[in-house]
């Protein structure tokens, strides 16, 4: 029968899905390779239609739906959503569409991984304006940590700073500086980049905020996250198969997706390497 | 019949459509309304898909062609691209599939403009990425001045700080001085804002180049070639007619768009006022 269950066995030889709105992401799919370097991935930018992080909820959910699609009937065996954006908006709806696969997002292993950090409670989320209208990072923090006092900025700047590689000098210390000013009056100990491309900027932010603030991303913990639910279900790929594969989708402009995208995938990445999507 | 021509006199009671991917084309319905007070308008801005202005010409031309199909079919007298981006992707092929209307882009005037503006023929484009890698502005200019020397300048991060409303202070300085920079060797006499986010950086961008350079933006010159076109098809809409009407549409973020959109418009819009539209 055509739609008899795959086993296991050869479930777990199918690539890990990777989804985000563009080549910030490609901070969560390094992390994803440094935690399992046995397991292939397959990766989908929706660069036609970046940056969701300004975005109606309604419209991201609706994005994020049709590029998971075309994740899911090419064949992979666990949805990893790398945009933060895309995480508030969208992640109960995927879980729910895709029953028969892992979904995990990166809002839930960046709340744990702030949490985790803090010892005063006093807790910053820096993020885009849409994953801060939508509350997700305080909502998951609160479900965490109760006693916990969350303050959340939104740093759209932050964003077009890091797609020009712009990762340090005047500008990103300026406009860290501007963005921070309302955390010397909160004073947290612990600091989220709830968004993928924030980490390139981690430097600079670090200096504006001072010492004694612990910054944490969510891509090592997504990382993590990832290998316990495959861990779970038995689905990690056996160490001394066939050599992992990583392919890389964009939805346009392959080639400023291969320049600018080996800033944030920490590896240069090939001209002709990426391929170009309709959704 | 039902296809008959519309009669001039009818015809000239129809508003001007406005396109833009978002809100930046906002400083050119400033200035239609300026040089146009007796006219009725319907402004698009595209920002569900915004911004154009780092994707591909094609799929730029794509989303434009769509979004134009939606102002034609509610009936227009004149289309006129706010979008440098989208002027530069798909004005031809506008012009080509509603030829029984004119079809104004704004790259032609700001070269016009600046070509009068420059002494010395030494010109400086800022535009985003899109624009100048399509070089439509470095043509246009070569076509009314062939001595002229151009020097094109992508600005990614201005569309950025221009959104946020950060339109001086140190980030933008230091943007401005990092972006200018190239132009300290080139010495040009006249700089053209080459994206309709750009005007509301103006000062910034100035201060940065120092004295002795004239900026010009298309936003007047557009105006006034809107207003000559109809003038010559007899489309201008005689005073003291029905009271004229601004109609805004956005295909995403109505409450965001009224919110930035009133510095670009240099007037507030009304939460409420905008309608959202599906394309």
């Amino acid at each position: 029968m055509s739609d008899s269950p795959v086993p296991a066995a050869r479930l777990s030889e199918r690539p890990i899905g990777v989804f985000d709105s563009g080549v910030g992401g490609l901070t969560v799919l390094r992390a994803l390779r440094a935690e399992l370097p046995a397991e292939s991935f397959i990766y989908l930018g929706d660069t036609a239609r970046l940056p969701y992080g300004t975005k109606s909820g309604h419209t991201v959910a609706r994005y994020a739906l049709q590029a998971a699609d075309e994740l899911v009937e090419g064949g992979i065996k666990c949805l990893v959503v790398a945009c933060n954006t895309a995480s508030a908006a969208a992640l109960p709806a995927l879980q729910q569409r895709y029953a028969e696969i892992p979904v995990i997002g990166v809002i839930e292993p960046g709340a744990r991984a702030a949490c985790a950090a803090s010892r005063s409670g006093r807790i910053a989320v820096l993020a885009t304006e849409s994953t801060v209208r939508g509350g997700a990072y305080t909502q998951a923090i609160a479900r965490l940590r109760p006693d916990a006092r969350v303050t959340a900025i939104a740093c759209a700047v932050f964003v077009a700073l890091a797609e020009e590689g712009w990762t340090d000098g005047a500008v990103v210390e300026a406009a860290a500086s501007r963005y921070l000013a309302p955390l010397r009056a909160a004073g947290p100990d612990a600091l989220v980049l709830g968004c993928t491309h924030f980490p390139v900027l981690g430097q600079a932010i670090a200096a504006a905020v001072g010492p004694g603030l612990r910054i944490v991303d969510s891509a090592a913990t997504t990382a993590a996250a990832v290998r316990q639910e495959l861990a779970t279900r038995d689905l990690l790929r056996s160490v001394g198969g066939d050599t992992p594969v990583v392919e890389l989708l964009a939805t346009d402009g392959i080639e400023r997706f291969a320049a600018v995208g080996g800033r944030f995938l920490g590896a240069p990445i090939a001209p002709g390497t990426v391929e170009l999507i309709d959704l």
